[in-house]
């Protein structure tokens, strides 16, 4: 049986960029330790969600983790919240972004949905201001916390709250702010205090000192937060009950480490590791490599390449990518008894600046498994790999597989065992 | 945010003809333009319904418009009679071609199931004869009305009808004629209505002064019509709702404008489209593009193919795509906010004269898209294509994807957010 290492670049499958000669950033990269590994390994283009489906970097995950978005998903504002350790009781939770509105009769038309990026002491002054909050005279605590650059997220707490609202966010520019409506008749309560909110944070940001100033210096002022992704607390099935690994992650950003925590993962931040463009991609291929001693499913994610395809920034992605593929230098000859697994959670075409539904290249990678003829890992390369077309739901049964862990489909040492080979401590000996 | 312009090419997937050298007309024919979009765009070979399965015209086309012809499908009947823009109201409705039948003990044996392609007055004179009949001593009434060369459909009106009941049309020539049998206890009425039908139009046409001069011309009689597809008024949910976009269908075969009158597009027939391979195919492409100012979708159908192949006719089915292909040559360097997808609804080898479940080449084509390495559009080039193989539910989600207007999985500004980007328009803004 065979340990994993599963590397997730976030938003890294792309479209032709005119901009690199119209190749993606994984084309134009030069990144021999991926093609070394593609080369050796076996490949195929992975839909995270389902054809066609552009996948939320949250549903991108939970799906390539085995988990059906469709039954399954539990909403993200209560992924983010985890991420920064925040227990939800009976509250819910919103992912919540910094963001420019513009006042047109009456309504807040959506200039830029994250606030040109907002970060570091302008980000944190301005959450200060809006960090509690009493709604619905006092019926409701609002608590909102500033996480990475533009984001962070906002807990609404107190009786009869019920997160099925729609999103404030219009999620394209241009649009008006919307009005929250319960989706449900038990979500009255919650769309009223979330209306109240925004009116409140409006009022509160829109003036601030620290927008005067990001004005007069030409940048767009972070004059609302706009909640959407309603949830409240979440009960996975672990992915140790669901699979038999003993998982750990390797992350910097809130959201993903939320999602390893909903699923029982112990998460890891090195340091150095930043969630940025920027970040110690060595000290966290380091930090999984250690940790695999003791654990024996690692996940690894590096945020940078979707920020840079956010920023519509196809030479940054490529460079991001390059840095990365530095770091897998020292797996390209692996441990006999390490599968490695490269993908993404989703395609972010980095001049478009959005998430698509465009395929990601995926490999895995491990001594003594069948190999393809493709030479590179990009996009185009992995049409012609041995795994062919992939759904998120296919990741988990291949890996089990590729570990040498499934079991053969209709034994059943225990009900579970369809999904993993339980050790021989989880079952009762007979006893005569 | 793209526009999407949709050419189905009835029956346009084939096998190898020996009248073409073993190549399948499409292989055969000279497609400068549709070889240069497969050479810029994405290809995959489509199973319009699933794999190895013969679609009808009716639910390849619904299946290929994301509609689940398993729980969805209403009946042919109903979509001839729309096609027509007959309204049902409570009546049940069935597909009816003229047939020619030898009667042998008794049995009424199918020698040919379109009355060798019976069209024109021979066909206008035969229908006045069956138009109106009554049923089951007044009780029932029947309307017959010829539409398309041999094809007809039938609406029987009256208290307690229910359409499930068995085919007349045994679907095979060298079988007797169908007796009708109800298939639930509440359509025994509708079954003995129209066994009563059959008799009484075998009665009028058989002696027909049309059929003993088809007969003294060597040419088959039309001496039956034969029910088919028992269905009743369709209540679907409409393509807008489904999909977000505000669609257009031209076409001038009445099945495929009676499945777009389902789905709530509106209908053109641009003069000179006749739904026979002589068709003016400049005329529908030009009426698409006009079209295109003012809708977002548009769905052009070209029977042509379809019809040729059923004649066992491959030279001409392959000049039907060469004729097809040179009405294209304006789209080969569309506007940049247009996605092109051509395919079939079906195969129907033009040696064989039926459809199958071989499926068929598809292609989207769209400035800044991914593109594949396959230079030819026919059925055997595409097999390297990057959409691999598609079932017909993936093309919707695809055509979403790939004209910028699918949401991230997981976010919900509506309750039907999961399935296209809301207008905002359809949404209540906030207001200060």
């Amino acid at each position: 049986m065979r340990k994993v290492l599963m590397l997730i670049l976030d938003g890294l499958g792309d479209r032709p960029c005119r901009g690199l000669g119209w190749l993606t950033p994984l084309q134009a990269a030069e990144i021999p330790s991926l093609d070394l590994m593609a080369s050796k390994g076996l490949t195929g283009l992975l839909h995270p969600v389902d054809v066609g489906v552009p996948p939320g970097s949250d549903t991108g995950h939970l799906s390539i983790f085995g988990y059906d978005v469709v039954r399954e998903y539990p909403g993200r504002g209560v992924l983010e919240a985890l991420g920064e350790g925040v227990d939800l009781g009976q509250g819910v939770a919103f992912r919540a972004n910094f963001a420019t509105v513009k006042q047109v009769n009456g309504k807040l038309v959506v200039i830029d949905r994250r606030a040109g990026r907002i970060s570091g002491e302008d980000a944190e002054e301005l959450a200060k201001e809006i960090e509690e909050m009493d709604l619905l005279n006092g019926e409701v605590k609002a608590e909102f916390r500033h996480t990475l650059e533009h984001r962070g997220f906002l807990v609404l707490r107190g009786e009869g709250l019920h997160p099925e609202v729609t999103d404030a966010d219009p999620h394209e520019v241009g649009y008006p702010v919307i009005e929250p409506q319960p989706l449900v008749s038990r979500a009255e309560k919650t769309a009223k205090a979330l209306s109240e909110f925004l009116r409140e944070a409006y009022m509160r940001l829109k003036d601030h000192e620290v927008n005067r100033r990001r004005e007069s210096e030409g940048k767009p002022p972070a004059n609302i937060v706009l909640p959407r992704g309603g949830s409240s607390k979440v009960s996975l099935e672990s992915f140790q009950d669901r699979w038999g690994f003993r998982p750990a992650a390797v992350a910097a950003g809130p959201l993903y480490k939320g999602v390893a925590r909903a699923l029982g993962f112990d998460v890891y931040h090195p340091p150095g590791a930043t969630g940025l463009p920027d970040s110690d991609f060595d000290a966290k291929v380091s930090k999984a490599i250690d940790l695999l001693e003791e654990y024996d499913f690692v996940f690894v994610h590096v945020k940078g390449t979707d920020t840079a395809s956010h920023k519509r920034d196809p030479e940054l992605k490529k460079r991001v990518i390059e840095r990365v593929d530095l770091a897998l230098e020292r797996l390209v000859d692996p441990p006999e008894d390490l599968l490695i697994v490269v993908t993404g959670d989703h395609s972010t075409p980095s001049e478009l600046g959005k998430h698509t539904g465009d395929p990601v290249p995926i490999l895995f990678y491990g001594k003594g498994l069948r190999r393809d003829d493709v030479p590179n890992f990009d996009e185009m390369s992995v049409i012609l790999g041995a795994l062919g077309h992939l759904k998120g739901r296919d990741v988990m049964p291949l890996v089990l597989n590729l570990s040498d862990r499934a079991l053969e489909y209709g034994l059943r040492p225990t009900s579970k065992a369809l999904r993993y080979v339980p050790k021989a401590s989880d079952l009762k000996p007979f006893r005569v």
